[in-house]
């Protein structure tokens, strides 16, 4: 990369974007150094916020042509620092493409701008029996083009799919500005599927600027059972238990008994205190399937030594117990200072004695640790806790964090199952894949990026960086 | 590419494999010099069967090293000449490699070698109450790992998604014949997502040797609603109100008057001979849920002017509806000498005119076309009967299916839903794609596969024949 010369970059935009579109002083930027992981800070030479295809395009244009890097951004939610700006870079931010462009009922998709946020997109179905199935915690604001960047998932991902099992096809524009579609309106595509590839790979290969998802109806009726477990071993069989009988839940949720207490008090849902642990499974479809698997469930869940169950009467209670599981991570947020969520996913036969484990290192960290997560596909959420003005403690916490990683890799599992990898889990890339694979991811990001401009330094190590990785104990890796 | 020298190459690989995984002689290697598409032959230098994935790691090293086309083949159904050999080349044919792995019914997980059938799977998953949800027309023969290699359908894969939907994870030999993993026990991986990029390439990237597949629990009950009606636009509008009603069908297939009365004569399922059109919708789930359905489907059906219907009575009737339907390529071969079996996909709105401008080409070609079609995802597969006995015959069956490709894009649609490109639709490419996604293709293929001798000329056509491609009429695309 050469040299950036900041002042023909600034000047080059200022002719691009309007002046409301182009942040240029160090304050007006702070709401930008950071996503919702903000262990990582860092502030970008300018904050472009195109309005218009067009001006996004003529961003990356002007950027490829000076060789500088790129960062996309969404709504900022992340959780990997995957949208963390790039000192002597452009942080592009998406904010302002956010028009649902098209929702067809017929062919049950929505054509939407990656501005646009993910609830809105179900809100703009509503009206035809019509809903968006991938829903993170962070629905209300994250948007589809950051839902894209990560492959989001959420609570229905067990049924419904991950963002790539709900997308039909992309536009994007390339490292040098070129418009492309990836995917089509059929099920299939002829070529490589490069909608999939693109999905999840963090704005290292392209910048997307529409998005066309497949819609779902409206189920008829959802209920949701909450039990109480005594341990949470007992709990983990009762969820093994669930998906060997072959039901498919629309939700399988587990939380550990400090997470119970968190929400608890935070929102009084109803949660029991006295359990070491609580399951969330929702039901959905039509009322009479609903209320068959219901009873199945509540046979299976009494027969592992349910201590308490719960199920939902009415909407109302339907979602007064999901409240307290989708604001667990800002409860957890009030019994500490600061957490840390990590994202480990592991197989489901796994799921107890990764918890047993994860206990231990809290022992041996000295750090608390709630644990709030999807159970149906083992996709962990350890919320460490700590306080962020101790260094000391920052160090512990990173530690845990990479411990519980590698420890998902050890047992078959991976080391993210939404969030992504971004700058937070690159140490533990060389964990989970081989020389090989990492150049494979190489070559890819060669075909897209040859400059290496999009979002660098994140996602995939280098391979040049991989040995150095694998030396470097993990609380060394911002170094 | 270098000139290939047969004699060290023929050496080698007798060094490498047994005698009985080495065909050398021309009349043997005769069963492979085409897949189910048989406009399409060519005999290779020599045909590989390995028996190890040890020994099919050799065959690729030995192939690297000389420079050696390497084309694999599953079961040899494909329907695009993907697996046409290579004349200079080495056919590696994985139909030794058919050992199921494991199946976990826990995880909800199969581990199969490429080998193994489709069918097979959802044979050894019974015992636990699960089943593999891609249900290709040919699954008592085709291969788990040429499912991959194009992303193959079915019936079913309205509910139940393309094989790329069910996979978990594939190990793959490189063109260098190196071992690598993609995907993992988890819905999501770290990295860019190569297991998706993988499936559908067609042979083009690398080699696979192990696949792990998702499986699904076997519905409780399973019925099917045939159901005639006196014009394709009443059955087509009948497929979107369905749709439309938030109804999800395990699937939903559309047969015209041509195709009803060949299946018929076939199988006598008792389908209704003075159709015009007739639709095949099966609901799965639980007993209530699948009769509520019925009922709702059927009402449907008659508000749009169904003519006739019947709803599966028991398992032995519903299997009889779907016989006329599975055999009806079989059943139009018993028409016409040949015909040519095309696979646009178009969205669901635009059914009813693409087939009435199926049938005025019918007409201008002079060749009769029976349509057989997945009429919930828009997949269609137009059968055009021919006899190859005469040349100028097989060139009008060409371009009518030609046109079919382009008119499938031209509304929105694409060249291929479920049976890749291959060889046969490299023409159709440039009209599916700009120089931009082309490009972005060329780019993906060199990082695999940097001396391109996996599988060439197939698939993705190079970027410098593009512009030859778009000069020349359809009928000169084998020279």
């Amino acid at each position: 990369m050469k040299a950036i010369d900041s002042e023909q970059l600034r000047t080059q935009l200022r002719a691009i974007l309007p002046a409301d579109c182009l942040i240029e002083d160090r304050e007006s930027q702070r709401p930008f150094e950071c996503d919702a992981l903000s262990l990582y800070r860092e502030l970008p030479q300018l904050v472009a916020l195109p309005a218009t295809v067009d001006q996004a395009q003529a961003v990356l244009r002007c950027c490829h042509r000076l060789q500088v890097p790129v960062v996309a951004r969404g709504a900022g939610t992340g959780l990997c620092a995957g949208a963390m700006p790039h000192p002597e870079g452009v942080l592009l931010g998406l904010s302002k493409l956010n028009r649902i462009l098209d929702v067809d009922p017929v062919a049950r998709t929505a054509r939407v701008q990656p501005g646009v946020s993910n609830l809105a997109i179900s809100q703009a179905a509503a009206g035809h029996g019509l809903y968006y199935g991938p829903d993170p915690s962070s629905q209300i604001a994250c948007s589809i083009g950051g839902n894209v960047a990560e492959n989001s998932g959420g609570v229905h991902c067990l049924k419904y799919g991950l963002t790539v099992h709900n997308l039909l096809s992309l536009e994007l524009l390339t490292v040098a500005g070129d418009r492309t579609t990836l995917g089509s309106s059929g099920l299939d595509s002829p070529g490589y599927d490069l909608m999939a590839l693109l999905t999840g790979s963090e704005g290292l290969l392209g910048v997307v600027t529409e998005v066309t998802v497949k819609l779902l109806p409206t189920p008829e009726l959802a209920r949701v059972i909450m039990a109480g477990f005594d341990s949470v071993r007992a709990a983990g069989d009762a969820v093994g238990a669930v998906i060997a009988a072959g039901i498919v839940p629309a939700g399988l949720e587990m939380m550990d008994a400090l997470a119970i207490q968190a929400a608890e008090d935070f929102v009084a849902a109803g949660y029991p205190r006295d359990a070491q642990a609580l399951l969330l499974c929702e039901l959905d479809g039509t009322e009479q399937e609903v209320e068959q698997h219901i009873a199945a469930v509540q046979s299976l869940f009494t027969g592992h030594g349910a201590t308490s169950m719960t199920v939902s009467a009415d909407e109302a209670q339907r979602q007064l117990l999901w409240q307290g599981r989708k604001s667990a991570f800002p409860a957890v947020g009030r019994m500490s200072p600061d957490y840390y969520c990590m994202d480990g996913t592991i197989p489901r036969g796994q799921v107890s004695g990764v918890l047993e484990e994860i206990a231990r290192l809290s022992q041996h960290y000295r750090l608390r640790c709630a644990n709030v997560f999807h159970a149906g596909d083992g996709n962990l959420h350890p919320l460490i806790m700590f306080d962020g003005g101790k260094p000391e403690e920052i160090a512990r916490a990173e530690r845990f964090g990479a411990d519980i990683l590698e420890l998902s890799v050890a047992v078959g599992g991976c080391i993210t199952g939404e969030h992504g990898v971004g700058l937070e889990k690159l140490a533990q890339m060389p964990s989970q894949f081989g020389e090989a694979e990492l150049h494979q991811f190489e070559d890819i990001k060669h075909a897209f990026d040859p400059v290496l401009t999009l979002n660098p330094g994140k996602g995939i190590p280098l391979l040049k960086r991989c040995q150095e990785y694998r030396a470097l104990p993990a609380r060394h890796r911002h170094g």
